[in-house]
């Protein structure tokens, strides 16, 4: 097992330990080490390292997502959870996305916050 | 004067006085009300906000900037020098964007990386 | 009450005088403010100006929308919409729409003619 | 008839040759020309050149509308089915999506690889 | 020669006559049949379109322009000066540019502005 | 070594056997790990694995770099040499820049075949 693969499959046990599974039995048929790779990638060589607090990780994922826009949505669900199971709060994650109107306008920031309401309310 | 306008120039006063003459400089006289309408909603609606501290917004503004692209390599450059004195150290910044590149790729990461490396060599 | 955001509801009183405290119930809950700084933004420092007319600043407003694609389609909706009631015909959106699959590719156009056609079927 | 768009019609009577009527009898009627222009320009001035064979073109739209994002979706799924019908095998397609996460970012190329699963089960 | 290239040089032979030639002496021979392609498409089957007048037509064009940010730069530019050449006003053009500061964000628009100063003072 | 990171530099050593020590010099001083971390991810996890051969790859690539836009012009001027040395022919390249007129736009697809030109001449 590789050391970046070990450190994701670290962050995970924490995070999310079953996503590995879940994805390898999604992608992996038709596309084989899909999961290992992204795990080894995104958490192993990404939220892994030293140098920013998860916490203020997570909330530029949000921002980024958001001004990602619309292809980016599932991701974006996904990522205000493990924001807001990184410590932060309901508001800060709101101010994060509704900062990108500034940047990537007003649709986005709009869809982005239906994002974040969804999350909440199921919460 | 507008309340949020107000509330905007206050944040300029600390962050960069000029600005608003510099950007009525040079573009009111195609767009009239150009500066006022700039720093009312920039920094009276977004930047004076309550909720997310300075150091974050600005970290979550580097984020963005790098997804969106080559198109926002000049804001990007000025959110850096911005991020900086916030409170933000280089390594910070480089993290926040180098997390961009599961989001947005690595094109985007790599150049926003250049961007950080010219404001950092310039200070 | 600032001047732009007296001269958004000015404009919406006309277009929508509803929206404020649909987003006001939408948005202000989760974002201290929301409504009003959109007002302020959107319709008092944007659709408020003089120098060019309402009509031809909708159809340029769903021009955009369609390149920027799918993250902006119920923002689109809206926009046709308020373009038909601008006094813009069917046919000149469908044709602000269509011209965009120059600079933003058939997918965009044929995105943006697809949200026009449920606009006009609907309407 | 132009010699290009009798050139697109060559090309759709082999791939597809109800798709031109299904096209006129949706969109000519808000946009006269619609199915005759899309047919002319995307099959006659595109997939019918020479100098890069149809399944490698196939192939490089797939990559290409993957970072295009989700406003590219239907469009992306329509041109998975047309990959396999143009040779390419089901592995080749899932690797030239997954590529992409290189350049266009993790979220694009898993929502590129969803459509891809959709399209291969329900082949 | 075909219809709709026929109309695309009827269109260009008031706009600007020699744009074939300079296209085709730039690009067909990497690429045959580019200049005539692109005459008919954009020309042949956009710009001499009826159902919205050539005006608002390129307003449109600039506006989306500008949404789309630094990758279209010089198209961007070039259509600028078509849109005085249809009788727009800079302010009409600086004002749909602005406009786009609510859609595409503070960067996208900003960009915009800078792109047609320049135009303005070289003309 | 991990396996990915070791089959990266397989990859890169028939290719550009210097781009990992370039890499180190210019980036891991603000952000350690990121020569390896890219290597391992680019070349070990993608540009490494089987299913789909590299010319094809690099087309695909270079197809998805053109509608990303000007934010990735040095990055696909980087892949349009790479293509060349995976065997595709200048016209193959020039003819996958040029379908993505129809996905991304005419803007997006000139710009891609400036920066071809600018290759195939340098060459």
């Amino acid at each position: 097992m590789t050391d970046a693969l070990k450190r994701g499959r670290d962050v995970l046990a924490e995070m999310n330990p079953e996503i590995e599974q879940v994805l390898r039995d999604r992608y992996d048929g038709i596309l084989p080490g899909f999961a290992e790779s992204l795990v080894e990638w995104a958490y192993g060589r990404h939220y892994s390292r030293e140098g920013l607090d998860m916490k203020t990780r997570q909330l530029c994922t949000v921002a980024a997502l958001t001004t990602l826009g619309g292809q980016t949505a599932p991701q974006l669900k996904i990522n205000i959870e493990n924001t807001l199971a990184a410590g932060a709060s309901e508001r800060e994650i709101a101010e994060a996305i509704w900062q990108m109107a500034v940047y990537g306008g007003l649709p986005a920031a709009i869809n982005g916050l239906n994002a974040a309401k969804e999350v909440f309310e199921a919460y």
